[in-house]
């Protein structure tokens, strides 16, 4: 059946699979070769010269990756099985990947609705790399990373927003110190608030700095307070993987191998 | 009873009470829309067009919020209870929500007294979002965080103390270096001390650095101290997390293997 | 007799002794006002105004440090008991606390040696402050954070020593890449090297960056190295710190408090 | 025999071999003292004076580790043991040392193919320090450091996976947004990579940055996000580290507590 090959062409995924293999390779340098193509358009002096080149690529890529994304659909009650083809077919469209896919290809079908070159969204489909690779053990490591930052999820989004509020503050005092003074650089909060993040994260890029005693305080007990904030996160992720580690040789090693009665 | 209405409208705080949940997400959303309304009467072009609205709605605010902290000094002794009623209405004032809400209002009754826009203060009154989520899993990170700085309060102050003994000897030092090169960067001890800060906690706007070489060694120098003044407390806190994590796991197999018995 | 009062004044330290207290304080806040003087006497315009009472602290402030370091050494016999006299004097004058008590009159006496102001030098009695205090806390930390330093001090050493050497191999090729195109930013390597720290510490100031796309390509690296050069020595001090506490708490709970038999 | 002569002074680095010791520090000076070489002769002023000792040098030393490589050469059949003599000495020459030995001397050989100053290349000759000290504890931490970097392989390559994706991302947004607004600074997404890279490494030069609304945002995102590109890495390393504290002090009590037999 021509389902099954499709299906088998770009969802089986199983080692032994040369075809989808291939298949799998060619749109991941599909993609890779989309991105450099962005990357050369926005370069003016290449631009120029090739322009009728990057179009033509663009062209193609568009049509392969909306073939692929059809064959996807028409073989989504295999892959998203559900009571009928319809639900099958939307829990396709509104999965991750569907979603990632439909994005690449949506925004060349939509251009007078959008204005933005959203080709860059095309990156995204970049995370189909992990499931190219197939190899278990990035998939692993990227589970133990999500798993930990879940863990400590309300820990971080108490720390983010004890961090917003201290921001505020500061952002709010610091207007009203430099901002008579330098009425070009802090002109209202917003802007203060933009120099309040540069501060608190370190970037500090120079082009706004406080230039007063009082400014020159509160930017530097801010930019002390970075190293705080840089300090709670690493601290509550370096538990959150240690005790994954922890977990991981309790549950392993719990029985002697000579006699088998349990240890500890 | 009208006191016992208030004391559920303003503190009550449980999960039935609909009218008590309206009214704290109703002032919740006053502080918000406070904060906004601050923001934008600092950015010129909106505040020439809008004044007056912006004025009313800040005289507004003050207005309920007033009524609000009347309110909550009346059901006083209820939620403060004490020996007679002045001392539950001092206990109250003096509390850390009640000197919050205070600084949210006060301002606008002394304008005669301080000059300063001091409105950014309510900008305090946010913290009363952790106690309107109401979710205890917030609070019990907060305490957790809060716990570990505490617990590891004296190796952090240690750390800090060492640091500013470092940041003002540096200080002394490249000003007897970099003063006469650029007496208009490094005029005087404390605007040197100013670099050191930027240096240290690896901001570095740029609007100060040295052009010696001496001055660049010593700056060198305390850059790459920043990086264990960065090491020392995120180490410590990760330690604190740890411990914290096994503790808790500590106290489920809390009897002795060889009696029995419960141990701690 | 006079020398055991003496040495009860500048040593004894006991909580009971409240001479000895007032004068560890009254030696500190000296030491204090000294730092607060120096860095009056760099800000130009207090300097000329209050030169002659700023002149006269210090040679107060000289003469009161000059005696109790003549005290300090005539009790050094009880402070640092050894065969003789002399060689109670040396161990005294050669032991830590004793150079820098020395380190903060020498300069004073010195002026025609020394061309430089090394009064800064008396920010290193501040390091007296540990003693004063007293609290036992405090150099319990002080110590735990000096052992795990130590403890993880040839793999920080090695860490260290890799770092120089990217940082100079970094140095040569951005020489060779950047001094060209930017010969009054990357004159020679030592001017190169500074640009490395600035980047590899992520301190950035914006003195020195690179231009050419080469040169942008290895300053990313540097900066991304940057990360890992953080990561290292924070998570070797943080290992370090969690092993403490788990040592500590294995040394206090080994047995069950019941049946008084060992628990693990 | 003149070839045990030779190997005993190249490589036996034993202890009681003095010859050997003298011949490992003398190859070591020479290399640190041609990196000062090197130095120099960047700097401009000194280059014009001692322009003629500086190349004298550079030729000394070059016939020096010719010399010498020679010698490794000639002994690789004892050093590098393979089935003939020509195995033994393409081992030697394709071992890490035989490759940097090879890098250091053969640029000078080759001046016509490479335009390009390689001498820098002599600075990777400095990893024989860790050769020549023979101090066991260094290779041990270096051993240790690489253990865990190794360990967490995976989970590092997939944190540098997504950041790469998240800065592309960026860049493209970026390159669109701001690109029209400062085209000197954001010509292209290259150009806007490099800003990606200098802010989330937050070293933040300050020669690219952003002046619209939407891009500061985009910018105090990518900040923020630098916080966390900090604290997984570390997160992961510190978590190693320990780990391999806690697998090392397992080792010391390796026996089953029920039939005393040793455990792994």
């Amino acid at each position: 059946m021509i389902k099954t090959k499709i299906f088998r062409l770009v969802e089986k995924g199983s080692h032994g699979q040369r075809m989808n293999r291939l298949f799998d390779y060619f749109i991941m340098s599909l993609i890779f070769l989309s991105m450099i193509s962005i990357v050369l358009e926005s370069i003016q002096t290449v631009n120029v010269r090739y322009s009728k080149v990057l179009r033509d690529f663009n062209l193609v890529t568009i049509i392969i990756f909306s073939i692929e994304y059809l064959m996807r659909l028409y073989v989504s009650d295999i892959t998203h099985p559900s009571a009928n083809r319809v639900k099958s077919a939307l829990r396709f469209i509104f999965s991750t990947y569907g979603l990632i896919d439909l994005l690449a290809i949506l925004p060349f079908f939509l251009p007078m609705l959008i204005k933005m070159d959203l080709r860059f969204l095309r990156v995204l489909r970049l995370t189909r790399i992990l499931r190219v690779l197939k190899v278990n053990r990035y998939n692993d490591s990227l589970n133990l990373i999500w798993t930990v930052i879940k863990e400590k999820k309300s820990e971080l989004a108490v720390t983010g927003f004890v961090t917003i509020l201290i921001l505020l503050l500061a952002s709010f005092i610091m207007y009203n110190v430099e901002g008579e003074k330098q009425p070009d650089k802090f002109p209202d909060i917003l802007a203060t608030f933009w120099w309040a993040i540069a501060t608190l994260t370190t970037v500090g890029y120079g082009d706004v700095y406080p230039i007063s005693g009082v400014g020159k305080i509160i930017s530097g007990l801010i930019a002390v307070l970075g190293i705080g904030i840089v300090a709670l996160p690493t601290g509550l992720i370096s538990a959150g993987f240690m005790n994954k580690v922890e977990n991981r040789r309790g549950t392993t090693n719990k029985s002697c191998p000579h006699c088998g009665k349990e240890i500890e």
